[in-house]
């Protein structure tokens, strides 16, 4: 099976197809009581749900850290982490170019059930359809996700106020300076890996210890500061974040400088921005840096005030200039 | 507007981003509870819940009777009502080629709308990236659908016995007919369209009035007997159907006699297999017929035993030929 290939017949429905979805996905994902990959029958975990669907396109599919299979898990698991749930089926949708390599499918597959059930999910349906070659880069994924929302246990933007704390749960930039590395746009060696990360464990550490949890997102696509700004526009509140707080790693810093791009700007796929109340500041810090994914988790600002929707960055100088969402192209297909 | 295209900046998170979603799918399938498209809590319909997932390529996008779009809709919608589930929130993730016409784009989301509204199911989610020119062919989407289990309304595969009724709602192959002449296949004018429809209304009237229905799939990609086939294996039966019974348009069959396909084996997107107890063969063909979906249904066939899993066409000529599942390609991205 060694340089096997994918084929427009893998995609038809007919035969090779069929044993295609045997052997690889039935066999990563397991399903005992279904008779084919293509749709399940589930318990409702709760009377209500959250629902999140995400397309993964990255370039180029394997780079230091992880693989599109990782981040398909993993992203769409925090997309339902942040806001409140807990994340409990996903569903896995594959359009393969013709010509890819079996093998490659097989451990992207693989990696993707082993972060399915580090992040204690299943995978429980799927799909897989062929494009003749040229007409995709490889492999795109979706994955959409179910979770079970407790009502006990919320995230409450409504409730943000004046002096709340921004808290980030560690260093910025790493993903987007891994995949950077691995398209060889560095020129430099460099070591950094891709934070991507299934982080519902971490989140549930916080939901379940601290109250005054105002909302959370994951600073993906655009990075910490355009996310950022859609909060401060979202809910009409101004933030200061400080720049000499903001936790990045000098290997990231340095690609950075080299390169033009902005640390604040590039995509993490590993990391949650936490907006608490001030007074449960040093507990939410404390739990973070208790887990392996928090270790580097910094409070980098504060809210300062309603009404405007702006974000300020208190820059390493003293002086204060006002950050925007992204806009024109940074990256493209870094997730 | 007239010829704005999409452009890579219009997935990379930032400003454009975020208008692309204001302007063309909040503006069509309408959030007014959610600050984003990206996410969303809903209420869980039931208990038990049955979810699906499918990628759509089609090639072209637009074909005689439906775009990608209603595919996109029919075709999850579809998957969970022949389940026996009622169909209720569809995801919709899409992946856009750049250079793709905004206005095309515009076009597709507004048929998904129109589509699901008359399906009665609510897009509740979604995601949009962009590609480089080349990356992709145009635009794919994938939906994932999420339906309503009701326990007093069931198919039961295990109640299968030799015997049962096989039920075609209506002829076969116009959608690859279709595709077919979309891509100027054909040589001949042809005014084949797409079958392409939501099915769950008709499937509705049928589970509502009628027990002893054993199974229903949609014969889609490898087409009807390709799905037969895959019944039969699934359950272990042996079945006949009578060539002179499959109800299939006089142009599709001509289509398919100058291509040189067999229409058995061409995908359709708005058709449902029935196996229902014998004794209820004639209410389930009447309540197709009154539905504007199953002129044309017919009984094609029977269950003839149990244990050997395969598939028998009673020919013209009044000899028996055996059917097999679809081996190697015949039509690529389909649907």
């Amino acid at each position: 099976m060694k340089n096997q290939r994918i084929s427009l017949a893998h995609g038809d429905g007919g035969e090779l197809a069929h044993n295609l979805i045997q052997d690889v996905f039935v066999q990563a994902f397991g399903h005992n009581d279904q008779a084919r990959f293509d749709s399940a029958i589930i318990d409702a975990p709760s009377a209500r749900l959250a629902v999140t669907t995400d397309s993964f396109v990255v370039k180029p599919i394997f780079f230091p850290g992880g693989n599109i299979g990782k981040i398909a898990i993993a992203g769409t698991v925090n997309d339902l982490a942040v806001s409140g749930a807990v994340p409990m089926y996903l569903t896995a949708a594959f359009i393969i170019e013709e010509g890819f390599k079996i093998n490659d499918l097989k451990e992207i597959v693989r990696t993707m059930a082993s972060e399915a059930e580090k992040a204690n999910v299943r995978v429980i349906a799927g799909d897989t359809k062929v494009v003749e070659r040229g007409s995709i880069d490889g492999l795109y994924i979706n994955t959409t996700g179910v979770g079970f929302v407790d009502p006990d246990r919320t995230v409450n933007p409504e409730h943000i106020e004046t002096g709340d704390s921004i808290i980030i749960s560690g260093t910025i930039g790493d993903h987007g300076v891994a995949i950077l590395g691995a398209r060889g746009e560095l020129g430099i060696k460099s070591d950094v890996n891709s934070d991507c990360a299934a982080l519902n464990g971490l989140i549930d550490s916080i939901l379940k210890n601290v109250d005054g949890v105002r909302i959370m997102r994951d600073p993906t696509r655009g990075g910490l500061a355009t996310t950022l700004v859609e909060i401060a526009e979202d809910f009409q509140v101004t933030m200061e974040i400080v720049e000499e707080q903001i936790p990045i790693q000098k290997q990231v810093q340095g690609a950075c400088d080299i390169l033009g791009y902005d640390p604040l700007y590039l995509a993490n796929e590993g990391k949650v921005i936490i907006i608490v109340k001030k007074e449960n500041e040093a507990k939410v810090l404390e739990l973070l840096k208790q887990h392996e994914l928090g270790r580097d988790a910094r409070v980098i600002g504060h809210i300062t005030g309603k009404g405007k929707g702006h974000l300020h960055l208190k820059t390493g100088l003293g002086s204060t200039r006002r950050l925007n969402r992204l806009s024109g192209m940074m990256l493209p297909r870094i997730c």
